[in-house]
């Protein structure tokens, strides 16, 4: 499989946007993390004054096998039942989307259950019914990997063709806190019960459950920890896949990408083991409660800009955390210099 | 001096909130602080379902006879130019309020320069040209800090006439770190060297003189900590005094106060002080990096929202926490039940 080619961030343009926050009417870094952000969009987005008007959020939809064996607290029938409320606008991210500007996208890649065809706002680009049961054997095929990543770039371009400067990530999938507690126990090494959490609200009973599934999918298909395909095909699922295609393409594409918590910080891992340099155009919108995924962080080098115990996934503290990102480049440019306001600089 | 009554928070309205977060499609929880804040936000405006359409910030500005030490990394004349700055729009605050959607409405309370009358979206509510040096004897007048508490009182009356949902308190007064650290030095007890910090950017002389001031201060003014009036008067500032005005007056309408950073914390343990159930309609907008802010959040009971590294104050970081606060209303309003979205609840 060919993946497209990351651009390098603009240096320049990230120096011009430092200049320009040390001549803005404030004491140098006293906006903090707001001027490091601008500086990073200016750097991405190859702009020294960059904006990020055109936001949007994918959400990919997928089943899990490993549901049957009792990993999550909902039952699977809420996957598709959830991307009906997405159409309707009744689910969270859509409440935050409105609030931030933000078009939504949702993708039946992998749910298991038939949508009717002619479902309007529903994006029709299903490659599996859900994945196999991993507790028994690989969760997919590698081909049925690729098809999901090469989903995730096509329904990037797509979505990116009527302009996009940010592009957030979610996912809707009962049981899928597993496979990514899964990816990134194969991925840093760490034990599987030092990153599998309670999901939507796992009791302890089930958490052990959990753990004990999670450790025996590794056990049975053996994933290679420096192969990104192999772990993602056998431990993974197509949501997960379809959002590292996503990244891979928004960062081809110099559009910075504003990952959600944990499931989307699996698909981040598979995305940057795949093509490193996708790490450039990443930002963490939120630090989960969800146990792992601090760990996840730390492999990837990001920093969350929003921490308020969220765990609910479908892209909303990525999307809540726009707004930190919109205002980073709204400071950026549209403060006024000292020279333009006539302050005396620092004495 | 007579202070409004505030009312209780309404807990049964709270309590209302509390259970349409638990029937909206998420698992109970997951939305974490966005919950908790709709809940709060239900108490304190009565309203099981509140919004927080309208919104502003209240800019007091002011200066301190005590930059005369040498306790800023920026000249007093800064002040005035600032204030100048705020009225044309190209300060930080006018562009995350912009952002925001929120009113800014800027007060020179005490700038020790003259403002021309005619001067147009100032309000021109002097009670002093700055406090004295409080290094050598008390910053103000009893009667100048009641004055200053009821020109805050007041102001927020006249902005909430028109109908007010959310207020945040910003300042402007160069050298107003250094009373805010003697503030909460005394009213904590905690040593001034453990919550005196660089400001907008002193060096490390710079820094042990503040020190040296406001030990200085506190041994000549024998401020009482069991009286917030006599702290104020003593070791406070014009503004301080005017944003805790606003806070009481807000608390005494139901409207939930976003406190900012360091010194609007500062403004806050005064009007605690003065009033104490004020204390229940606070939200902390963010978490400074200037030491002792945590201190001050500890004294008040107030979990920040927001922690990316800001130390500018005008009022930046509660702005900026608007959109979340405005996001768990939008939650707990817009997001469809389990039951009207036909989704199936925690198996």
């Amino acid at each position: 499989m060919n993946y497209p080619t990351i651009p390098p961030i603009d240096k320049l343009a990230a120096q011009q946007a430092r200049a320009r926050q040390n001549s803005l009417t404030k004491p140098p870094g006293s906006l903090g993390r707001l001027e490091e952000i601008s500086i990073q969009l200016a750097g991405m987005k190859s702009d020294p004054l960059p904006n990020v008007d055109r936001k949007a959020v994918i959400i990919m939809a997928a089943d899990h096998g490993v549901a049957l064996e009792g990993v999550s607290a909902f039952p699977a029938e809420v996957t598709p039942q959830m991307v009906m409320n997405f159409l309707s606008g009744g689910a969270a991210i859509n409440v935050l989307a409105r609030q931030a500007g933000a078009s939504v996208t949702i993708v039946d890649i992998g749910v298991a259950a038939d949508f009717d065809p002619a479902l309007t706002g529903l994006w029709h680009r299903k490659v599996a019914r859900g994945t196999s049961n991993m507790a028994k054997g690989p969760a997919m095929t590698r081909a049925d990997a690729e098809k999901a990543l090469a989903c995730g770039m096509d329904v990037l371009a797509d979505v990116a063709k009527e302009g996009l400067d940010l592009i957030a990530t979610g996912e809707m999938g009962i049981g899928n806190t597993t496979p990514s507690s899964a990816i990134i126990s194969v991925l840093t090494g760490l034990p599987v019960v030092k990153v599998t959490g309670r999901g939507t609200g796992l009791d302890d009973a089930g958490i052990n459950r959990k753990i004990r599934v999670i450790e025996n999918a590794i056990a049975v298909n053996r994933p290679d920890p420096k192969n990104a395909l192999d772990v993602l095909s056998k431990v993974g699922g197509l949501e997960i896949a379809g959002l590292a295609g996503v990244m891979i393409a928004a960062a081809s594409r110099r559009i910075p990408v504003v990952v959600d918590g944990f499931i989307s910080s699996a698909a981040a891992m598979i995305a940057v083991g795949l093509v490193p340099d996708v790490r450039n155009y990443l930002l963490s919108g939120h630090q989960s409660v969800e146990i792992g995924h601090q760990a996840m962080l730390r492999h990837l080098g990001l920093t969350p800009l929003i921490d308020l115990d969220l765990r609910l996934g479908e892209g909303t503290g990525a999307v809540l955390a726009f707004h930190l990102i919109e205002a980073a480049s709204r400071i950026l440019r549209e403060m006024a210099t000292f020279a333009e306001a006539g302050v005396s600089d620092k004495g």
